[in-house]
């Protein structure tokens, strides 16, 4: 939607290799944009292990639902992902569009119905109209190839100022295995639009089960510490695929998450999803700071999570930094209201390694010129020292500018 | 700070009666501004009886916590309030400086430290120099007279674009007695100002547990459901004031809060706490629009709150109503994130009494035309029905704009 690149987008896209059992293919659909493509259908080879995590919304979209329901049988065949029209609060509509959709799919791809993924980003309450997939997915199903990741990435995009992509090469057992990665995403929910969606393949031999293991636990700490408004989707989707593909070449089977022969994959993996959900946060919807709150001292991990999270998603905190303002009060204001243990005269802060405040109060070197010097710099890092415990935690986000109200808000005018 | 009053301010302004007992009075100490009142001494007759309600932040201000303590005696003889800095986290150079302001103010007043009441609202983490009340409050406390309210509520401002102030006169047994309010705040909290504060005055003679136990229950539904952004202060504070004084003609003396005489005191006592309260959200920092958010058929009456300020506090709501964009869509994405019981099937929205959304899906009578020209309007009620039981919770919020950001980013600059 925007036409400007987010001046936080990395600056090198990494040439993503192919990953055996994986053809991919893209179409213009018209869902809703002109002149872009909006359909992605990636075909996995039979035996592919999925797995998954989604929205915590009570009020899922259709394509969340179906998705969370074929996951039990831990193999998947073909993804379709549409960008336009997220298919959500659609009501019986929705459904009757998810199950459509796949029934194509499963034709043109010749699987069953069962093995089909959906994920659909875009504008919500707007019926999803499955037909105009008729023709387009058994045309991409004779047409994918192995590989365009970055075309792949562009397809699903919406307010996304740049498609998010990461690759990782490792050794399972004496075998190389790869691991690709794309992303979408540039507000929990973005303008009238929607979601931050996510999808990873390997060809790596890992069972479904283990898969869902490595893929809950590697979310804690990337996807799930990253924020740009607080707004959670109701389509939030991460899909991890494993066809399994390198075990001709010798790589071990896995079949639990804890086998020993996984901590090279286990690293790689949760790289890729730090990588690609500090790629949100670069692309939040009209940030020109990424932000990392760091907080110690807390009495756990979860109470430092609640702190951090208060700070990266008070509009007072982020309104300062895009004004490149050092306001500690304002962090000593969201820790306070985190409801979390914290003793204001154990707190210190700082920006960018420069302490502010200390002990509870400014610090007695404080020099104003030095730090508001710091926070002209595109990465902000405030840390917060409790002094309580030993919880440590840390999150990404960006900052809060009129560009991200005028996304918003002049969406429709 | 601005400027501009705020197109949501009250048309009328009432005229403030005395109280019995009560004198104020305001001056110039130049704590940081210039050209404008920043201190108001009020003082108390004997026998005043004193409740109050704080902020729950982990990091109150020294004032607050000078407050707290006191209260424990239930009876005060002065406030002073200043404005301009906040004396929040700064230490024990802060607790020294509420010891000193009471000091001076004691001796003023003629009365024990202990009955001496104290708010501050402004900058956070800058030593506040008690010794500019010096001289400045005993001038005060000669000068002062039964009332300029407004006077009073102007000298409390920060980034307020008007003074609030409210007023009532109810039978408290046969006798009249009268009930002012003034209260300040932009914000939760406000640009690198800070704090929310409100002060009640009553000629009623009800004794210190009473009045605690009416403000308690008053708050829930006034002050408590207002949110701007989601922002808490850490110097919030509402303090009420009983001089008894109208006891001379008449009125009963209350000892508790449940005496059925306190009835029309109690309901008058409660619109003041709403009157005020709305002005707050009516004077919220950049908004144009007042925004009343009501969620029906909830399990509980706490979750119904609960969901109420997830939809309130969505900066994606907030930037849609400040757009005129009746985006029921992200509505449903903040009822989804609350984590509260809902069903996206029996969801039902309307926009200022037109139903957008009803059972899941798009109301089949939507008729964007005519919601887009109700989303002009200066006040938007949006009303959420879960279908689900009883509970049922109402909050004020307003939009967020551009303008927002550049009062809240632009302050240093």
């Amino acid at each position: 939607m925007s036409s400007s690149v987010s001046p936080l987008a990395p600056k090198n896209v990494p040439e993503m290799p192919v990953i055996a059992g994986v053809r991919l293919a893209t179409a213009e659909a018209g869902i809703r944009y002109k002149n872009r493509t909006d359909v992605l259908l990636a075909i996995m080879d039979k035996g592919t292990a999925v797995a998954g995590v989604f929205t915590r919304s009570k009020c899922p979209s259709a394509p969340v639902e179906w998705c969370r329901a074929k996951l039990k049988g831990g193999k998947a065949r073909a993804l379709v992902v549409n960008s336009g029209n997220a298919n959500a609060f659609t009501g019986k509509t929705g459904r009757a569009s998810t199950a459509m959709t796949a029934r194509i799919a499963a034709k043109a791809v010749g699987c069953s119905e069962s093995e089909i993924f959906l994920a659909s980003t875009g504008v919500i309450g707007e019926p999803l109209d499955a037909t105009k997939f008729d023709g387009v997915l058994g045309r991409l199903a004779v047409s994918a190839e192995p590989g365009d990741y970055l075309a792949a990435a562009k397809a699903i995009m919406t307010t996304d100022t740049f498609p998010k992509v990461a690759t990782a090469t490792v050794k399972l057992g004496k075998a190389k295995v790869t691991i690709n990665g794309m992303a979408k995403g540039a507000g929990m929910i973005a303008p009238d639009m929607a979601t931050m969606l996510s999808f990873i393949f390997t060809d790596a031999p890992i069972a479904p089960a283990a898969l869902q293991a490595l893929l809950k636990a590697g979310v804690e700490d990337t996807f799930n510490a990253v924020t740009i408004d607080g707004d959670t989707s109701t389509s939030d989707t991460l899909l991890a695929f494993a066809t399994g593909a390198a075990a001709e070449h010798g790589a071990p089977k896995i079949s639990r998450a804890s086998d020993p022969r996984l901590k090279a994959f286990v690293k790689a993996f949760n790289q890729i999803l730090a990588n690609l959900s500090e790629q949100v946060a670069r692309d939040g919807e009209g940030a020109r700071k990424l932000v990392e709150i760091t907080v110690e001292g807390a009495k756990t991990k979860a109470s430092a999570r609640k702190i951090a999270m208060s700070i990266a998603n008070s509009p007072l905190v982020k309104t300062a930094i895009a004004g490149e303002d050092a306001n500690w009060g304002r962090v000593v204001m969201a820790v306070g209201k985190a409801g979390e243990p914290a003793d204001r005269d154990k707190l210190s802060i700082s920006f960018n390694g420069i302490r502010v405040a200390k002990s509870g109060a400014r610090d007695p070197s404080y020099d104003e010129a030095q730090v508001s010097e710091a926070m002209k710099a595109p990465e902000i890092a405030i840390k917060v020292q409790l002094g309580l415990g030993k919880g440590r935690d840390r999150v990404l986000t960006c900052d809060l500018t009129k560009e991200y109200v005028a996304i918003n808000g002049d969406y429709r005018s």
